[in-house]
């Protein structure tokens, strides 16, 4: 008798102290590190939690589970200017040595100048020219060898950084975390899609596949030795913002998010589209008032106002009375950046 | 010493007995039974290999295994007409009754009268504006519901039974051993892409993500609720034919597929595209030589001409030159449906 007893002693001890260790590696291995405690992060895991875990009432099958993000200003920093814009700038001198008769045309002229006053005045409609010369009229293979030059070369003016390494750590987790329990994470992006396409699978882990954006067409044709390629063409086949972010999202992957992330009026329509589905869905919004560590500004709440990346009072407002969960920079980021001290 | 000896002998033999079972079991489980031993057969077995092997000169990394497959002739059958058209048909009445005002105009008209001589007559343009009336202007939902009740209901009229069982067994088992080995399989499909979306998961296990389709825009909008909704609009966005194959491909997909499979000339482009990549590429077309067993068509090798499907003397002559694989129907597969005697 006294073995028998023994023994479920000790094995009961042991689970006991297992099970205690399992519990601190739990504890310990904290999915969001760069989060302070709060309702953002707790929003996140609640949804994740609610989402993924087996005879819960609001789980996702795999198949289903869906995440799209915003990229500039969500995932990775977009002030002073888009960095895609500032390569179209850059751009522009080797597009003017190509064809010297565009010197002396505008925008180009202006770009030329230097002259940054005046650069800062140029409409939306001189900034359309200034893409498509410098985005479309070239091979697939000749636009990647060149972005690829620019991105590995270029460097932000505030952090002398590469711009790829501009991305937030906090949403570094939350790409990881949504992966690790079964989401398949998109951009979905106003940017161009061929330019995200070069760098989000180093950057966030997420393959060319993956990344909706602003897409022009393509022209199939073939080489003088009849070796077949694709040309870049200026025909505007998908506009990636306000609207055509569910619209893009449709026609790229047929299904609705179960989570989406954003943090501009472009970023609405999509937030609507995905608290629209039935179920736990969730949706976010970065707010940028974090001056000091990365860029603050609105205009919601008072923050400066901005031509790029606006946050409205309105988008706040319909985040609140929506469900929105906004994310304040200062307040919910322990830590932004992994280069910080 | 002879403890030393016997030993390793003993496990010696295991050993060879277990490679023996091994060896066995491989060599029962062909991947692609309903094939008959030729030259198609061994190309997919050579180029999964080659490709999926490590160490393999040609081996080709997880990430970048893609293979694109046409639907209608590749996948299933398209005679005497590709599903899709026929549910367009069999909307019209449906059409008719919510507008009366179309029961007097072409091509609505004549489809409504039923004399099937004179529907057999209608030119690509009254086709266009069919398609146009019953595939455009509801919203997503609505079209899923429509296409869902009629894919649950209409039968093919030869075979008698739903058109989402006419699948090719032979390819069944080529996505399957792709699959198996790594590589994720697309449909790119002239057909309508909303349309293939509603059945490709459970026909082919191909999700929607990885349907890639002739494509209309959708607009996003409001319902009198403040619900937001997509609603399928009559504006082109991807005439996935043709040149349209390989555009579509980049913009959907952006990677180069490694192998590709088709069945007409609306598939040449696809097949140069996917050959004119670096490593081993496989290109393969399905010939319908078959009238017994299933349809034949070409023009080429003399078979009868079609409007649906052609698969013409110079696509053949092409794939000659450039080492593109036909199968031959009639030859290559040894069972072509599942519901065969």
């Amino acid at each position: 008798m006294t073995r028998i007893v023994r023994y479920p002693l000790i094995v009961t001890l042991l689970v006991v102290v297992s099970l205690g260790f399992v519990t601190l590696a739990l504890a310990q291995t904290d999915p969001l590190p760069s989060w302070n405690e709060g309702a953002a992060k707790q929003a996140i895991v609640k949804f994740v939690e609610a989402t993924t875990t087996q005879g819960s009432p609001k789980f996702v099958p795999p198949a289903e589970r869906v995440a799209t993000f915003d990229q500039d200003g969500t995932l990775w920093v977009e002030h002073p200017m888009y960095s895609q814009v500032v390569y179209c700038f850059d751009r522009v001198p080797a597009v003017v040595k190509a064809k010297p008769e565009l010197a002396n045309v505008e925008p180009f002229k202006t770009v030329m100048s230097g002259n940054r006053e005046a650069i800062a005045k140029l409409s939306m409609d001189d900034l359309f020219k200034i893409l498509a010369a410098t985005l479309t009229g070239m091979s697939v293979e000749d636009f990647r060898a060149e972005a690829k030059k620019w991105l590995d070369t270029a460097r932000d003016p505030r952090w002398k950084r590469p711009y790829t390494e501009l991305t937030y750590l906090p949403m570094q987790e939350v790409l990881k975390y949504l992966r690790a329990n079964g989401y398949r994470t998109y951009i979905v992006t106003g940017g161009g899609q061929d330019f995200v396409r070069m760098y989000a699978d180093e950057v966030y882990g997420i393959p060319p596949e993956q990344v909706v954006g602003t897409a022009s067409g393509t022209k199939y044709g073939y080489t003088k030795n009849g070796k077949p390629f694709l040309t870049k063409e200026p025909k505007l086949l998908l506009n990636d913002n306000n609207a055509g972010k569910p619209e893009g999202i449709y026609l790229m992957i047929g299904r609705r998010p179960y989570a989406a992330f954003g943090n501009s009026t472009g970023d609405r329509q999509m937030l609507e589209y995905t608290k629209a589905g039935a179920g736990e869905r969730l949706a976010m919004l970065v707010l940028h008032d974090d001056a000091q560590r990365e860029y603050a500004y609105g205009p919601a709440l008072g923050l400066p106002a901005t031509r790029v990346g606006t946050f409205t009072q309105a988008l706040y407002d319909q985040a609140k009375r929506e469900g929105w969960v906004v994310i304040s920079m200062k307040s919910d980021w322990k830590r932004i950046f992994t280069f910080e001290p």
